[in-house]
């Protein structure tokens, strides 16, 4: 008995060269083509050549693993982070910038703002506390980093804005940057995205809202990630139920024109929701 | 009855100028002074006056409130915070710049090395997958930001160390710069630290283990936040309580010659506790 794996499973031979694989006799793989090959393996000294054509063929497979699904879901999920960290960074730089200039932290609300007036205005009112420029100087340090962690948040943006222009344009257009990539790593990648009925894509996101829904019966959630389209945000309140479900309606069959390499019809989409809800 | 509040605390004013503060009839201020100043609220027209002075003092208190100990209490939280972040992002690197080398992952442990390597390094393998330019930028710019990172945090520190020379000298000799500023930080100040029992030095940083020792009778925790002192991690395992403990007496025994300014000893306790454990 010889078990041998590789890229296409697990198989077992037996001394009549009889091929089993878990689920049983083989039926996938051409008897003919491997019959040739396996009588081979009566004798041991064709075991290393063997042992090399299978690391090259589990080497090519992983090599052609790497999709733009998954570009396009690292990009999105380091955006996310990245906006965590601008979030916190520029918290604790109010605070400490506070100590000197207490009334520049309410009139400047926008964080990316905040930062970068803190490296070019000068102080106004006499508030603060007199700070000297050692102290200063480690707030500006912080300051720039917290403008150049922005600075690469646009950049990723602008990266997946090119990549999915050519990998998913209708998703691009019907849901943006931001929303179009989240639904692709929520659903971890195109091809599933595709092939998840519309409803399903309506509530990815919302998983934790959902599955309080079934075990608890509280509310139903009526959006996930999409409650971040402009759409949804700008539609009236009582309406967002039926837009959010009617854009991922047509969210679904871009996706599905996507994958199966369809024609454009994102922007159409977009106009006519437009249309209806603004 | 007329009531009144400034940096000195809130006084009542019955009509026969009678001052009295919440606590009783007032001792603490001057009462020839106050009463001077009192006879006048008999006339609404310095009423503006008062004010003005009123907030000219807040502001005056307000400013000599921000001391040393805030800054380094900032910096050090902003270290915590940066640490943080570093990890996070070389993670979300790691596994990004993997899809195109995955063996660099296994070959640099050292996260700083790896997003610098990133940058500089060549492709040796042929494992991962062939990455068109247009995602590796992507890649090289998070690395970049990553160093930019490392590099904040390393100048945090030569500021910590900086301000700490002239105004906690003994401390950042005996505990080195981020133990001790983060000694002043959980401690929120060098005078609550000098204040401190030796006993509370020692455990600052492990409340959550020590309620719980109090709370279950779970076992007591041996140290806080002064487990990272290179003392206590080059000691022998059945050495480090017995050397939290020393250390904690001397670090308490130097935030207190530091808050009230005494000679520099933080050297010698240093030398003589590193002689008995290592």
């Amino acid at each position: 008995m010889y078990k041998f794996t590789n890229v296409l499973g697990t198989f077992m031979l037996d001394d009549k060269l009889n091929i089993t694989t878990k689920k049983g006799p083989t039926k996938d793989v051409p008897e003919d083509k491997l019959l040739k090959v396996l009588t081979l393996f009566n004798d041991s000294k064709y075991f290393p050549d063997f042992y090399k054509k299978n690391v090259a063929l589990t080497k090519k497979s992983l090599r052609d693993s790497v999709t733009q699904d998954l570009f396009i879901i690292q990009a999105v999920a380091n955006l996310t982070e990245l906006d965590k960290m601008c979030n916190i960074l520029s918290k604790r730089l109010r605070e400490w910038y506070s100590w000197y200039y207490p009334e520049f932290s309410q009139e400047v609300t926008d964080n990316q703002k905040y930062a970068e007036l803190v490296l070019t205005a000068e102080k106004k009112s006499g508030m603060g506390a007199d700070v000297k420029e050692i102290h200063l100087n480690e707030m500006f340090l912080l300051a720039k980093e917290i403008t150049s962690l922005f600075a690469l948040r646009k950049k990723h943006e602008l990266y997946l804005e090119k990549i999915m222009k050519t990998y998913c344009p209708n998703i691009l257009a019907l849901a943006g940057v931001t929303v179009g990539a989240k639904l692709i790593e929520l659903s971890r990648g195109l091809k599933r995205l595709a092939l998840l009925p519309a409803s399903t894509v309506q509530l990815l996101g919302a998983e934790k809202a959902l599955f309080r829904h079934i075990k608890t019966g509280s509310k139903s959630p009526k959006y996930g990630c999409i409650f971040q389209h402009p759409l949804i945000q700008k539609a009236k309140r009582q309406d967002r139920g039926k837009a959010a479900r009617q854009l991922a309606d047509k969210l679904s069959l871009c996706a599905r024109l996507d994958y199966f390499k369809g024609e454009f019809k994102g922007d159409e989409y977009r106009s006519k929701l437009e249309e209806k809800f603004l």
